[in-house]
């Protein structure tokens, strides 16, 4: 992975300023600074009434305080003012009183409780200072990034343009949907299936179509996908002592090509990860878990460095206990694909079992993953793993 | 909530069929059935070469069987073919020996592992069978999702409309983005943050704007809202004991209005549920934390429904020790923000401390939060507990 980031000349990524209200899953592009003090004064932070702290020492309900209210932005000594969350203190007022520890009873106030300066009351600057960094640059924007963004005031943010990623699959026997099937032809998932997962990322996927198994046909659209796209993904065509169509297309236009060819793994063993011109290519395998799997481990993250972020966004990842044991290959890192569930309060792994690892249903009827690395032959019975999950857990 | 339920007129939720390279997180209207098995036809799981298998019976490293390589499509006694996963099965073979268990020599193979009939072949249906159901209606489509129904040749999918929430805020004190803060005054941060989480979730927000603390205002606003949507949102304008102008206004405009003001929760007390002529008002507290948190509790399983899920879609949940106790008010259930990080293998929850529960900049300290029931006065050091995520986990 090192020797493959080390073959592409990352780009300075282009930026883009948009409204906070189309910023949602975005990745920002440089630091926000908060430009004055959040709040910008002191303000409630309950219902209640505000009083100036001092003279509500020693109130308790058998000897309240005795407060008359005002209607005005200061109140001079013995008075209060009702007062919502949110609402700035009243000059002369420094803290206040929750609305369960008084009784009204018209224009007086009887205190139950004695207040200290500054209870129950939300400092100016206390969310936020003036100066201060409020969200790192490399963030992806979550709605709560957006609501603490809007609050300092700031309406449009520079967000790093979504990468652009190129996608082509090869095989004689593919049809695009709506063609029809001839004998042992089948329809094009991989295509489908890669696109969507850049979309899911924050990339913006490129449609290279279909290539017959042929050196010119796919070289051609490799160039395509090289002029048009930041990243270029391909799936089929590469495998282990087989066809390496799509290997030799890459060596074919341009260098360095091909650098890692056959990865260590399963599924995804016929993985190739290229480069031409500082250009990233991935070269997927044909099998459509396979390619997922390979997505997962390699162009994740690549899309994440060119989405602008600061490390791989990590998965959500849970802890559960195996169903049943499952028997692995030793010297490679296996990705057992599972159902996670909740029993008992507990979470349990289901083995998604699969003879043919082929079967795109194993990937609707897992929702997660786990890595079982190359000294392991499987996993036990019982055994308590950690699972990535691709989709949400049930029960 | 259940009350509430019963007040909405839920609608037939409208569909569109749209392209399964734009039904990325979509709801899917109806079940998709395989109309033909997938695959096709006999195709080999690996990398190797088609043989009869009983014609491999004996075989061993020291003892290999000997079989004359065909280029054609049937293979006679003796005859075995190269081929690659995916690759039909000629005719005249049922079984495929690994490349790893052969040497080819020129037009000979030699096996030296024994097959048995049906092994390394993805059989005819094996994926799916004609006829079964693949994906559920109500399923919200992932990659995998998408890459299964292209498998069987199903181009467009019928997929429920993005239901349509109004978000209002409400409040003196708010100016929209761009407009100059006097005294006192402070940026509309609700109206973005509610936006954006009906948009994580798949819903279409419209944006209604702010209303000043005044009765007619408010209620022309919500009469937009009922008009333009399936659903609407307010914030503000609610507390318990205090003021209550969008409650009011609500009760004004239509029946049953409000069905439940003020919740046992904490954050989020003001909280309250409302339908007018069957559609629903979700009445939030103006405080952006407590009005995530109804959002959290109350609107998720609303736009779930309006989604067409067949359930409430869960956050991603994981289990945590906490880094240190905190306190929480008994009688009500509390949502403890916290954020969970990994630490030697562990997760850690650590509660982001806030004295002002208004402070938004918790929320993007925050990645998840743990829910203390009513009948607990907190958590402890080392607790186990549960978190919903609403961000991912470094580490």
């Amino acid at each position: 992975m090192t020797k493959f980031f080390e073959a592409i000349k990352f780009p300075k990524l282009r930026t883009a300023l948009v409204s906070i209200d189309s910023a949602l899953n975005r990745v920002l592009a440089e630091k926000i600074i908060a430009e004055q003090d959040v709040p910008g004064f002191n303000r409630s932070a309950v219902d209640g009434f505000a009083v100036n702290a001092t003279e509500t020492i020693g109130a308790t309900q058998f000897q309240p305080k005795i407060f008359q209210l005002t209607p005005r932005n200061r109140a001079s000594s013995g008075k209060a003012r009702q007062i919502w969350t949110g609402n700035p203190l009243p000059a002369g007022t420094d803290a206040v009183v929750m609305l369960e520890d008084t009784k009204r009873v018209r224009d007086r106030v009887d205190v139950w409780n004695q207040v200290t300066p500054g209870q129950n009351v939300s400092k100016k600057g206390e969310d936020i200072q003036k100066g201060t960094t409020a969200v790192e640059a490399g963030t992806r924007l979550k709605p709560q990034h957006l609501g603490f963004i809007s609050a300092l005031g700031v309406g449009n943010v520079k967000v790093f343009e979504k990468p652009r990623v190129a996608v082509l699959n090869t095989g004689n026997e593919l049809k695009r949907l709506g063609e029809e099937l001839e004998e042992n032809q089948i329809f094009d998932t991989n295509s489908h299936v890669l696109r969507a997962l850049c979309s899911e990322l924050g990339a913006e996927p490129i449609d290279l179509g279909l290539a017959r198994d042929d050196a010119n046909e796919i070289s051609e659209k490799l160039k395509v996908g090289l002029r048009k796209a930041d990243a270029v993904m391909t799936s089929g065509g590469t495998s282990v002592g087989g066809l390496d169509l799509v290997p030799d297309a890459v060596n074919d236009i341009g260098n360095p090509g091909v650098i890692i060819h056959g990865i260590a793994m399963r599924p995804g063993m016929p993985t190739a990860l290229a480069a031409v011109e500082g250009k990233p290519i991935l070269i997927l395998p044909g099998n459509p878990v396979a390619a997922m799997v390979a997505f997962e481990v390699f162009a994740r993250p690549l899309i994440c460095r060119l989405l602008g972020m600061k490390q791989v966004e990590p998965r959500p990842a849970v802890q559960a206990k195996m169903t049943r044991g499952i028997a692995t290959a030793l010297g490679r890192r296996n990705f057992v694909r599972v159902r996670i569930f909740k029993r008992d309060e507990q979470l349990l792994a289901e083995p998604v079992s699969a003879k043919g690892s082929s079967m795109i249903s194993t990937m609707t009827r897992a929702n997660g993953y786990v890595i079982v690395p190359e000294n392991r032959e499987g996993l036990e019975e019982k055994e308590s793993v950690i699972a990535q999950l691709f989709d949400t857990v049930e029960g």
